[in-house]
């Protein structure tokens, strides 16, 4: 099967569950589950959930609690986003082509269904599951609880906050991004393996360490695509970051420079593949996928 | 051992280990961790921490393992209470006497320190206790995320922001009492519980009970002193419900039907403790307390 079927295929699937575990919230505030659903299933290339399932099936994990670890990273990776969009921080109104959270609602209801996806995340993880054992999901809430926290996404959203107004070189922008969104593109590839079998686990450094080359590098190609291409195959307005003084890859090393280091990364992320006995076609191919393309 | 001296050592001891917490932290943005130690901080009658700590002993919980579902609980409320002021939600510069964590820091920073403690809370609560079982906590983590997000906490939120325009009869009222703080009082409870001993498991009903008439009373006696307390003992605008137009018990009920509400709901509380045979004195004498206090 060709990778962009996979990713479709993949995509579809947990677009369904994701769907289906809000309709079956029967929370209290219908408003509030309108825009965590929106927010949701805004779309999006399903990268982290992606990663999550295929890393599971890898490591023989359990389906039910593989769709459950993919879903929780999205609804951390969805609540970011809301709250990224908010006026108070990047004030963007666009997200994935569509009105943001806070525009399609109002911004209260944006800032609390970010809250409320925070923790359906960790509700998800911690579901009573027969096939898994209780140490194993607990492990899984400890790894996003810490990929999602100060120390990892929000920290790394708090130093790009404080960037703005200063310079950073390259070892500083590296620390930003690392943290902003290497952090849970780690935990998605981590969760797959801890939601595994017990043999799987002796390769968690290596899935870890080849989600972490793929964050990093996907993050220098969106600094590539944020000033070559266009708002339209974006979904957001372009130039935004250049727009908005931040510091970028292209500005530090250049349009070349950056795509230099896009394949550096590219071909770190594939070592790390090498070193997994499994076969990790699908992943080397999404790699491929991502560094390449051109929106 | 009086019960407001056992507040007292409890408060310091919170604060002490919410404290050692937030030093340790080791995260890249010391800007938001000031933020969070703020917030945390802040002051506080500390009252769910202290139902979690006083219920964990009375069913023979691992120390360790208490104080990290107390700070836990600590976490998810001081969050609740950082995104509650902001501008987008009730707009308030004031809190506890002091400024708000948006106005002593900014927006920004307020929201990702809410975003970031929430995450603290989940991974506090799963990191390996050698004394307790997996399962244990991860029992724990669910509780706790049902009652923060939109069944609980995030929902009755929700419900309080809808509920401004209109006028709510007392159902409605309490249905946003019961998930805006009653949700996350009841948490303090349960965690305290499912950190303890197996044979304390039967008594979590009755224990979620007590934290729930208590947790409604305490929001009734809140309503009450909104109208008769000062700004100053208060440590927040008086009267400030009412100016917001936000339906209140002693609107619905007459400053003396809210405070027979308040009695009802005591009472209902000592019952549910009467059938738990521990000694519970400490929770009857907290009930009380809180429930007579005038600020």
């Amino acid at each position: 099967m060709k990778l962009t079927a996979l990713l479709n295929d993949c995509q579809q699937e947990i677009n369904g569950f994701l769907t289906d575990i809000i309709a079956a919230r029967q929370a209290p505030s219908s408003q509030l589950n309108k825009a965590m659903h929106y927010a949701l299933v805004l779309g999006g290339k399903r990268v982290r959930p992606f990663l999550t399932l295929q890393i599971a099936t890898l490591c023989d994990a359990p389906p039910a609690l593989a769709r459950r670890a993919a879903a929780a990273v999205e609804c951390i990776h969805a609540y970011s986003l809301i709250h990224d969009d908010l006026p108070a921080m990047d004030d963007d109104v666009l997200r994935r082509g569509q009105p943001s959270c806070h525009v399609a609602f109002d911004e209260a209801t944006a800032i609390l269904a970010g809250d409320a996806l925070q923790a359906l995340a960790f509700e998800l993880l911690s579901q009573p599951e027969p096939q898994a054992r209780a140490a194993q999901q607990l492990a899984m809430v400890q790894y996003l609880a810490v990929a999602a926290g100060d120390k990892g996404m929000c920290g790394g959203q708090a130093l790009d906050l404080e960037a703005t107004a200063r310079q950073l070189n390259q070892s500083q922008l590296e620390q930003v991004h690392q943290h902003k969104t290497g952090a849970l593109i780690r935990a998605a590839a981590q969760l797959g393996v801890l939601a595994g079998a017990d043999e799987a686990q002796r390769y968690l450094g290596d899935f870890d360490a080849y989600a972490g080359y793929l964050g990093l590098a996907f993050q220098v190609q969106d600094d590539i695509l944020d000033v070559t291409s266009s708002t339209e195959a974006l979904g957001k307005t372009q130039g935004s970051d250049l727009n908005a003084n931040k510091a970028t890859y292209v500005q530090l090393l250049g349009l070349d420079g950056a795509r230099s280091e896009v394949k550096a990364l590219h071909q770190k992320a594939l070592h790390a593949l090498a070193r997994i006995p499994y076969n990790t076609l699908v992943l080397e191919k999404l790699a491929e996928s991502l560094l390449t393309r051109d929106h």
